[in-house]
């Protein structure tokens, strides 16, 4: 940590920071330049540092972190990418894998002939929500467990694993004896009491960026997870809220190589909610593909205009075959393959 | 809603429409200009009418809702304020109510110092965290139960009712026994199974707006707790994410004047998180009294460099004293109290 | 300037930035943490520290700058407020100034009208446009010089000065013929061309903050005006871009303390365009000045159905003369008159 | 464009809304609902229609516009791709054509070093700034007509055609004698003096986005240029202005496929402003092509560490020769050639 001192900060402004920095149990170095002081924080101790305090002292104008806050999701104590299992294959390996399925789980059939056309198409894994987080209380809130259980039957028919939304720390039992993978999302990324739950679960989660969290906030709540022992966590990108109204929310495409680069979690992609229309969601599968995504999940639907929530940005079975062949060219053009 | 048709929409296209929106059990009001059809939809049916699925229809370009999606927060259908009964008065009332108190409750000692300090001052409630939602799952993560019981003795000593927050909907029993008013923080306004479990207990709710919420979203989730009857809801401006750095959150003063156009219920301002530096709280606060917000809710510490979280933001005994001075002129200026 | 390097910087990426720094002119001063080196830079020296090339060098993680950038803006070399003469009055005093009229100037008529009844009400000048910036080329662009000559007239009927603004840097001679305050708009807050063409004109400017700049960059463009001698600059708080749609811009009240803080130019407020709707500009009108605001600019029309720019927000003489009493209130309520 | 009354309008609202159509030489399309009155205004007339007045009327909840506001930009009028020719080539066509070059012209031996490097690597054109729009009075502000003068000798050896930025639109004249193609940097997107004398000079343009302006804003803008006959433009996506620190800008990739869309001008990225970090730069290359890009620019310097102006984000020779080999991939698999 480093403190820097106001222009005119007083010869007690500074005393009084280097003796609080000693009582916390760490040494001050001191770096006195023309216009001002600063202040350098070095060792250790148990007293935890907070920025904070010390910048509410007299004469101090701000305060700045060094450290990484997220030690286990950081690549720099942990270099290796971490490869989390999926029906066989690996998120984070060399194959993009991909997610795909319905916004909700409408019906058994819906969700059984979607499971068979996706795999057919090479998905690796079903999605489906059965507790759906809706804006409005009005709106279709998902089947719940009988949602679970017709995706349950899904994986029978075609072995691919599921992939559901946990919105409930209460129901984190019940939700892990159905699903493969539990999501946590946008809405709920900084929901810490279902973080811990899922941590604590040691179950694969995909964790979802919330619409206005950074990077640096994303990589605290997987710490949330991780923290807990669990270390199955898929980073996903789904796009933020920004001022631009042409598009659902604005896909944050830099958050991929960023995200490569400091953490070791495996990233994937969600272009359907990043665009929030079909017909921008082959483009940007593409692009997250060449930008470094190790994985895509995406919204199909057996028949969009009919679909009981998100029907403006789910692919039809057709169009996300096309997708899934283009999307391969591109994987192979960066010696990946999907 | 309005269907609008693209340009070249062809009169196969339009007719689908038509046999859509007669399906569903409304009735079609055709609009013929010369560079696009516009189609009215009018009438009540059981089936819902969702946008979404229209907008996927071939030719369609896009569908505008007209009706306001918050029917029990609306002030269309409900003209009155709704006043929310506070220590003996009343939340959106002639008078400014002023929560106040300590970002965590820290100890015993500290709760019942700040709560006598800031009720001499001129505070209505106490507010005071029992569990926290940090960013961070190795910062301090409050004293929880015990926090509760502290608080409690404090408004014994006081009177004041505690105000403070809820993250897990599987404590609202527990919390409720202790709490007066229930707050849901920015980071759980979507968390909808919270809201659910709040709106449940019946119990006088503080809804803080999420950080890239919009005015409707948290009108909409508002909404979800009004649903199970609870209509002792007070909404919260705590200040929204841009890309400004030069303070923590940008305050969207806004929002008042268009809440108070929009719904009922009443409307309190935190120029604590809506500015994260302790010396803009008072400028802020007396904004947001000038701009028509019926209540204030502001972070004080007894000595905020030893704070265990948000020591930046919170104001001193001494300094809050004067901010109350303060406020009450720009009160009396707007007609109001304080 | 502060060098903080990587976690696994080698002892020759410390030993480069080391020489790199003395090169340039300048003392190292280094601070070897447990975990990380950090480096200080002192002294002065002609050559201009560029952080962006120490932050490109191998084993350097970031580079943080300490002092501030807008040294002629800047409260700390210049602690004084800054007073500029309006009318016989002082930007920057104590008593709130208030700039009224319409987004355009439509005819002679009107415009004579309108700075009677606004002056009439209260307001120190008249705003008016001759040049407009407008996002579509389809729409009205203003009558430019013959609107000056207009405005001119007007001040000789009411003795009220002119603010117009200027787009083009060519016609600086021209409009300083007729205007007494040249405005730079939100959408060349950044025009540097023109900030230096009024600065070299020793003109009283009032300078709009652009739609997405922080302070930081409003107090950078009002550098380049102080830069050339020019030093009678009002900085104008005008709404940032966000993710909130109810109102057209979102008004960032917390910019009116933090400029108060950082710089020693007055500030005003323009509640027009930081709400976009008629309805919301008494609220935030009062809220401006209570948050400590020197001035008001406001749009005023006398039939803002029929405005041919701007109606949305623009007052009628009626409601702008309440404004002025209900703004004098507050403006009372924080020791300043209206 | 369609009249949303309010639930509550009287029949004169309504009456009154209908004359105002009628007189303005329109006709009114009355539909009305259980709920409210809907109003669509068809025909042509010489009058404008401002929706801002409609919706100040008394009883009108919003006014929604219909038509696409930029008639020449805009697909639905002009179907077919527009290319802009450039050194032989066509932006717009198959092959993705890549502009690279220094932030800044520095020396006469710098550009043509850099003109050599990029054109061996496969570039199509060399950028380079001689006028530098610079966020600091006191930054290095670009060495004028000098370094055009170096750029033509850079051209004269490599047969690169020049890509540079204009500011003055006094200076149109001058820039236009060397240079090949016009930019117009993001800070003056809305500079529509500018605009309009880029428009006027005939001569190939390179719009940037603004940082915080919509698709819609960079279509408008480029309105400007095409309405004065001049077809030549090339629109940039460089990235927005979001909460999101760890990068300049978020790079909006949405905004590639949703340009495709709507408008048949071709579109380039620019990775280097939209991550401002090079080791971002290849990443978001890739991503760019993959999403349908027709051309990169791209920040190319002999020696980043010592540049004058962007050298964070400024790739070596060697790193952009290694981008061009893998960007070409990537455009093979979108069947594209680079």
């Amino acid at each position: 940590m480093i403190v820097i001192m106001k222009h005119n900060a007083s010869a007690k402004n500074i005393a009084d920071v280097i003796s609080r920095i000693e009582n916390d149990g760490y040494r001050a170095h001191l770096s006195e330049g023309e216009e001002r002081t600063i202040i350098g924080v070095v060792g250790e101790s148990p007293t935890p540092l907070r920025a904070e305090n010390y910048s509410t002292m007299d004469g101090v104008d701000k305060v700045v972190r060094v450290s990484v806050p997220y030690k286990l999701a950081s690549r720099v104590f942990h270099p290796n990418d971490t490869l989390v299992p999926l029906n066989g294959c690996q998120m984070g390996g060399d194959r993009i894998l991909v997610i795909a399925g319905p916004c909700s789980v409408e019906s058994r059939e819906m969700i059984i002939e979607t499971a068979c056309a996706v795999k057919e198409a090479g998905a690796t894994a079903l999605r489906g929500g059965a507790f759906k987080p809706r804006t409005s209380p009005y709106s279709f809130q998902g089947h719940g467990e009988k949602a679970l259980q017709w995706m349950a039957e899904a994986r029978e028919v075609t072995g691919l694993p599921i992939v559901t939304e946990i919105m409930d720390p209460a129901l984190v039992p019940m939700v892990t004896e159905y699903a493969d993978v539990l999501q946590v999302g946008a809405r709920n990324m900084q929901n810490f009491t279902l973080l811990n739950a899922v941590g604590e679960s040691q179950h694969p989660v995909l964790l979802k960026r919330g619409m206005s969290s950074t990077v640096k906030d994303l990589l605290m709540a997987a710490e949330y997870i991780l923290s807990h022992g669990n270390t199955r966590v898929m980073l996903c990108e789904r796009g933020i809220r920004t001022f631009e109204t042409a598009t659902r929310n604005t896909a944050d495409i830099n958050a991929v190589p960023v995200l490569k680069q400091e953490t070791h979690l495996p990233v994937v992609f969600d272009p359907s909610h990043a665009t929030g229309k079909w017909e921008y969601v082959e483009a940007i599968s593409k692009a997250a593909v060449a930008a470094g995504a190790d994985g895509l999940i995406i919204e199909v639907h057996p028949k969009p205009e009919d679909a009981m929530s998100d029907g403006r940005q789910s692919l039809t079975f057709k169009r996300f075959e096309q997708l899934m062949q283009n999307v391969r060219r591109v994987a192979e053009a960066v010696n990946r393959s999907a």
